[in-house]
């Protein structure tokens, strides 16, 4: 264990890449950060729900003027093809000047590295009206429903709050720096079901085919541009995802089909609204048709910004001052726990090159994880100036 | 076994229903027919091909000036939920004036009531410049690979020929006598499978999406008339029976996605056609969007047509006779042998009412196959009056 200053985020890397805490279990990655946090001085509490494993901590004042979050997971996703690996998913090798294993990327290094940069602070720092608080959940691979949430929702509960907040994913797509994420565009499912009446094909009048009426309302949607980009934001996007009858037989006209659609929406749009168009379209394709059309929603994220403003400006001096590149202000991307965070404080999200997450052998520059805690020990530093 | 002139068709029905001849089981059933066939002076010769058994037989002179033919067949579909089955589906109960079991609509009433009527004749009048050929087949119900078109190879082969053919299966939806078919549909179905590029839905220009482009094409072709119909058909239709993705993921785009359409076509089309046609469809669709679209064909039949003449007016005069109705001259319903048949010689179709087809508790009333022997029976004295 790496308790001793200034800590080395590369060893609280690896050493947390050895807690094989595949979602949901937490497998000692929280235990060991509660340690490190306790000794350099943060407040540390468990804020477990419904067996999904959290942490919250804080260094300085409750209920500070000014109050810097940092917010991450130590959950990972499986393995994979445990045979493809070139080193241990969980041994934490350091080889060729890279750190190898599960969570090398998404995020074990950049939980380490803030971790890191703000027990470095803490231990040389006296806290004035100042907060560092520190929110990691066992669950963001997975619903994610008793993970940062469980967290902000004990917070306010308990009269914790963030002045600001910055997220640790990984968001550089090639280089180190090169981008940071200021929101992120929302997510929504749709899930159609449309049925009309089954029967031999030879026989068509005594059978109504939702086949090529859920076939057209599929090809409509995707017609339809939903808009142009707004002012930080790609255009909205919708795709087709699945389409299936399950029919087994080819001279059966089938009674039922099944389509669904997922749309990652911009800030020209909410989760209510286009449910609400998509309600409406299937409904005038099955008044139309008389093939009877059902739809049902999931929305995992509605879109959100943190507009360029002070902090945007802070963290992205930060990683320009440590990398000399000046990051993208970007909204792409899927979805992060900042959609959750964005309800409690702006929030931004930076880290490494995310390249290998999720991937066989998902490894990092051991030198990226050592500038990202320069990154996020000279926002701390210019936080509090 | 009934063996007495004049032969009683419900007894020799119920002979055949016996036999648990399900495809491709004989399990008798011709054994029984050409014992029946041999006593009455009919020359029968098995032509089983590839395990499947087939039956030639034929009273009268080999090429004779005038040759009647008879087609049908003895094996039936499986009883599927035997616990539903009021009598014993092979048990050839007779209860309330009806007949019971497998095979008593489709087809071995018909089949009875043909072998009757020939018999009888047969063992009645001396032949001249004429003869009965009956071919019964123990695979129509399957692929009918080697059913049929075997028993017409051979003859082709050994110089058996007919100079008009009935089919006995079931023709009449509700009323017997009300129905004869004089043609059928063919029946084509296509294979399309659309390539493009996998990918997370978050990252769509990572990704080209076969599914709105495959819904595209089936949407166009769903709305596309074929024809209004011709002198003796219905209009050609068209039916989308499959569409799948297979996808397990709503946040993943799929690689690939697959379509199935089956065309009942009237004689405005042929298969070649109609392949050439969605061929082009598919190729325009793929140049267009950019995703790869393979398209294969089976043609499971080419529509025909036995224009009313001398035959089908003589058919049709014989069921008037019996039954009082002037029976419909239709090409509606699925496909049968009659479509190997056509090739030969002038084919038309007439039998009792298929309602209880395939269904458990097949059954029929005694009296319509006494009547359909009838029928035939009149049609074979006309024949070679």
């Amino acid at each position: 264990m790496a308790l001793d200053t200034p800590l080395d985020p590369v060893q609280l890397t690896a050493d947390l890449i050895r807690c094989p805490s595949v979602t949901p279990d937490e497998a000692g990655a929280l235990a060991l950060l509660e340690r490190v946090l306790t000794k350099a001085g943060f407040v540390c509490v468990r804020v477990d729900r419904n067996g999904t494993p959290n942490l919250f901590a804080r260094w300085g004042k409750k209920a500070a003027a000014r109050s810097l979050g940092f917010n991450g997971h130590t959950d990972v996703v499986p393995v994979g093809d445990l045979a493809a690996w070139t080193h241990d998913p969980f041994g934490g090798e350091i080889a060729d000047g890279l750190l190898w294993g599960r969570g090398a990327t998404d995020m074990k290094s950049g939980v380490a590295a803030f971790v890191a940069a703000a027990c470095d602070y803490a231990t040389q720092t006296q806290p004035k009206d100042d907060a560092i608080i520190i929110t990691i959940t066992g669950d963001e691979e997975g619903d994610a429903t008793d993970g940062t949430i469980a967290l902000l929702d004990w917070m306010a509960q308990n009269g914790e709050a963030m002045s600001d907040c910055l997220v640790g994913e990984p968001t550089c797509p090639n280089t180190m720096g090169e981008m940071m994420k200021i929101g992120r565009r929302g997510s929504l499912t749709a899930y159609f079901t449309a049925r009309g009446i089954q029967g031999h094909v030879a026989y068509p009048h005594q059978t109504h085919n939702p086949v090529p009426v859920l076939a057209r309302l599929m090809a409509d949607l995707s017609a339809h541009t939903l808009d142009q980009g707004t002012a930080h934001f790609d255009p909205s996007n919708l795709e087709v995802t699945t389409f299936d009858t399950g029919n087994p037989a080819t001279n059966v006209v089938p009674a039922l089909c099944q389509a669904t659609v997922n749309i990652r929406f911009n800030d020209a749009h909410s989760g209510a609204s286009l449910s609400e168009w998509l309600r409406a379209k299937a409904a005038r394709m099955a008044k139309e048709t008389g093939i009877e059309i059902e739809v049902r929603f999931s929305i995992s994220g509605e879109s959100f910004l943190t507009p360029p403003g002070a902090f945007v400006n802070l963290v992205a001096r930060s990683v320009e001052t440590v990398t000399g590149l000046r990051p993208e202000l970007s909204t792409t991307g899927g979805t992060s726990d900042a959609r959750f965070v964005k309800n409690h404080c702006p929030v931004v999200e930076f880290g490494l090159v995310g390249k290998t997450m999720h991937k066989v052998d998902e490894q990092v520059p051991v030198s990226q994880i050592e500038d990202l805690k320069r990154v996020y020990s000279r926002l701390i530093g210019d936080y509090f100036a």
